[in-house]
């Protein structure tokens, strides 16, 4: 053994069954391109045969180029009383044209006979057929054995039988799936034991979250022997979800000695999380292990001093090994090391302790209160450190805007129109705008306006527009948090605006965004 | 031994430490009764000698008759070089008047040595000296071994003749403390096994999830001989939080046949769980084992196909047995036979290829395609197949609406006002609104105009507003999700509303909440 363990991530397709999931091609295409860059062995991306958008998806992912992980699609074993050459599904795998595929069968005996309703033989002619099928067309095939650890405690010859099928149809992987959650940790490590020992194959685990344990699961089947382990990399999946890989991999290797990813990438595990999370369109969940954003966060007196002291004393291991920061939530002692390094590359000369940076810290502090995250949004950010190092003042002053929503009945033509009044140099310009909806409008209005002055703001245009509700329990007198990113075709950058009012939020990450291009 | 695990649950102390906690006098009389009438045998209620806020919560508690459980104060061994008489923390903690008290002290020689800078002996006496006295008083002692788990591995010699002194001075309990998080579940086992088999008391297990593993690492220490298990009952506590009693507790009961609290209460762990989710102010964690909103949702259409023949192919317990819910989840994935159960639910008669329910399919279709997605939003699926079935006919009609967003600069005042009119019954009725931004003022002119006719609308209010940005490249033209959860105190219900325009997308939303509400 090389020390070596297969990360293979589920996220595009376990995850993508998580609740409140719906990823667009542009989401599926930036998880695709931070899970090679962090450099997990496998990315699952969807399951062609049982949706078309994946089967395009997958059209789409043969002109990119990864570094680092292989792309697998998924699917069933062929049909029952079928042959697999007239299977559907299995010809939509075949046109996703993976290298890799994962092929998933039953060996639940209860499940071959009551769900799929059919005969124990046939099952076990359906997964030799597919997989010989698959190898003779040369793919790396992994055997997801479905239900393995109730099949084995209900039936455990059945069980067996289904692996001995795979191997002999010549699977390169056989994949232990705990599809109910509902196996303890014990349990997993006795019998994947067993398993590594009678096959003579690369074993992996894959294991759901219904009893809060399937990251123990996962390490114990390691420990057992599994050298390939599946997982979505923040948890998402179907119920409580799939093992967290984002725990699970500074687990291994940082723990356990054992590689997962290149260990220059270990540093980007929470950024990772965190991106993810905002592609998912998820409240980031604070406690995650290794990743959240409290996961060093200490609260009780002791506990800070004892951190202040020696950071081991409350800490298993130290935050930024993960790229994770320690925070001290009573005393606000916190921030001044991360923010120097922003704030360094606007004036190379400010120090640690200089009065300058305190003043920065503080306005930052202020602004987080509000509802701002700069994480992500460092146009934003770059602007706050410029203007109270009194280095920039807006060129433009947004002095009056109106929005309008004009709508007869619902679905029917609407009209939404916006108003804006700016100053450049003394000069004012009023311009309007209608669009769809009120900050699309505001949107137009605002660039009719400021291209009056600044005719290179023409090649600017927005990419993406994202909305999170702060405090969801107020409700829609919450506040919102806009994000915004804007390209002018050679650059790309993202700014934020906080408001209980969506406009209001729209328009100030609207501003910055123009701001910065006026400065660049 | 009688089966029996005594439950200690720690929300009201370490729970507390949790970041963004912060609970009143109120909070805390609500979660000790919660936790009384589920029955667990110890409610830790906080830390009397460090919190004069805590201090004073005991001497409240005292006036209160539990039914089941016993309550506990926390406290420190005393301080060095000081009589044990002397300490004020000590006198605090019999101040509280609990008769169980919960006494931290260290046994890894580090914190000995490095943190709280003192003998190893003197530190041995400090133990000894506060139990003993506390025994003397007639109270039972539960010492918190803190960071026994590190403190074994890096000094084994020493971390157990700290046990052995607390023994000797008559501790009740010894409670195994893995402080940091940071150790995985066979260490757990092997060190509590041994610790289980030389000292002849009862044996206790705190885990906290820094490695996403306190739930395994309980259960583990159970399975070598601990019949205490200290954690909070919905994982909240310092950095990572602690081991989450809702998953321990249905998998010590419903899995292993221990008991944790009376059999009848099990059915209330979700309705517990929600509740102190409530009281903390804290974001339902939907995918949280067992007892979250999400625990027993099917999304994936062979999930849903293998859950409706019979409920054990996917589940790895029936819901109800912890007053949970099955539910069916909408996506672009699933097929007819997610909607059928759901189908069922308004017209028992419709079967799967009736033409009825194929109508319901396309009309799905058709909304899904146009950015609608029902998982999660239950009440607004409801309504569209009650109206495919001609079996309803909204009783009120949006017949105009407007809304106009007025500002002068931005961070300075703004109001946001909306004109709405509706006809009841031939009625019409024109009203206005302002508020916090547009759609808040749009919500509250619509109910003022519907509550003229249906008075009962004045009980139901929102509890939660999300966006989410569909095609985000589109930017501000992309469309608009919005998700709206509404209560009248006894149920909650979540409606869904899709438009470019995020303040007609909101209007969809509210007018089928009210819809459902008039429905019910």
């Amino acid at each position: 053994m090389d020390n070596k363990i297969k990360i293979f991530d589920s996220t595009l397709r376990d995850g993508a069954q998580g609740e409140g999931i719906s990823f667009s091609v542009t989401d599926k295409l930036k998880i695709v391109t931070a899970l090679d860059n962090l450099g997990v062995a496998y990315i699952e991306a969807g399951n062609p045969g049982s949706n078309i958008k994946d089967l395009r998806f997958f059209q789409e992912l043969k002109s990119i180029k990864l570094k680092n992980s292989k792309i697998v699609s998924f699917g069933s074993t062929r049909r029952k009383n079928i042959s697999v050459e007239e299977d559907n599904n299995i010809a939509s795998l075949l046109e996703a044209g993976t290298s890799a595929m994962a092929i998933f069968g039953k060996t639940w005996d209860f499940h071959v006979t009551d769900i799929i309703k059919t005969s124990l033989d046939e099952n076990l002619r359906m997964i030799y057929d597919t997989i010989l099928y698959l190898k003779e067309k040369g793919k790396e095939v992994i055997f997801d054995a479905e239900h393995f650890f109730d099949g084995y405690k209900a039936n455990p010859k059945y069980a067996l039988k289904t692996l001995d099928t795979a191997m002999a149809a010549g699977t390169d992987t056989i994949v232990l799936c705990d599809t109910n959650g509902g196996t303890f940790p014990d349990e997993i490590y006795e019998i994947t034991k067993k398993i590594c020992s009678s096959f003579n194959v690369e074993i992996g685990i894959h294991c759901h979250n219904d009893c809060g344990m399937a990251v123990a699961n996962s390490i114990m089947a390691v420990k057992s022997g599994a050298t390939h382990v599946q997982g979505t990399y923040i948890g998402i999946g179907e119920r409580c979800g799939n093992a967290n890989l984002s725990t699970i991999i500074p687990n291994l290797q940082l723990k356990m000695n054992l590689n997962c990813i290149p260990e220059d990438q270990i540093r980007n595990l929470s950024s990772t999380a965190r991106y993810i999370t905002e592609i998912s369109n998820l409240q980031p969940q604070h406690n995650m292990p290794y990743v959240g954003k409290g996961a060093f966060a200490h609260k009780g007196g002791m506990h800070i001093d004892g951190v202040s002291k020696a950071s081991s004393s409350f800490e298993h291991i130290s935050p930024e090994l993960v790229g994770n920061k320690r925070r001290f939530l009573m005393s606000e002692v916190s921030g001044k090391s991360t923010v120097l390094p922003l704030i360094k590359k606007v004036d190379k000369n400010i120090s640690k302790n200089s009065p300058k940076a305190q003043k920065i810290i503080d306005k930052l502090k202020e602004l987080e209160h509000m509802g701002y995250q700069y994480e992500g949004a460092e146009a934003s950010f770059e602007l706050v450190i410029r203007k109270q190092l009194g280095k920039y003042i807006s060129p433009f002053k947004i002095d009056y805007f109106k929005t309008i929503g004009e709508h007869s009945i619902i679905g029917q033509d609407f009209t939404a129109s916006s108003i804006i009044k700016v100053i450049v140099d003394g000069k004012e310009e009023i311009t309007a705008e209608q669009g769809n909806g009120p900050v699309n409008a505001l949107n137009k209005s605002l660039r009719k306006a400021l291209e009056v002055f600044y005719p290179e703001l023409k090649e600017v245009y927005l990419t993406d527009y994202k909305v999170r509700v702060l405090d969801a329990e107020n409700a829609t007198s919450a506040k919102v948090r806009v994000l915004i990113e804007s390209t002018d075709g050679k650059e790309s950058w993202t700014t934020v605006g906080v408001s209980t009012d969506i406009i209001e939020a729209s328009l100030i990450a609207l501003r910055d965004s123009i701001e910065y291009k006026l400065i660049k």
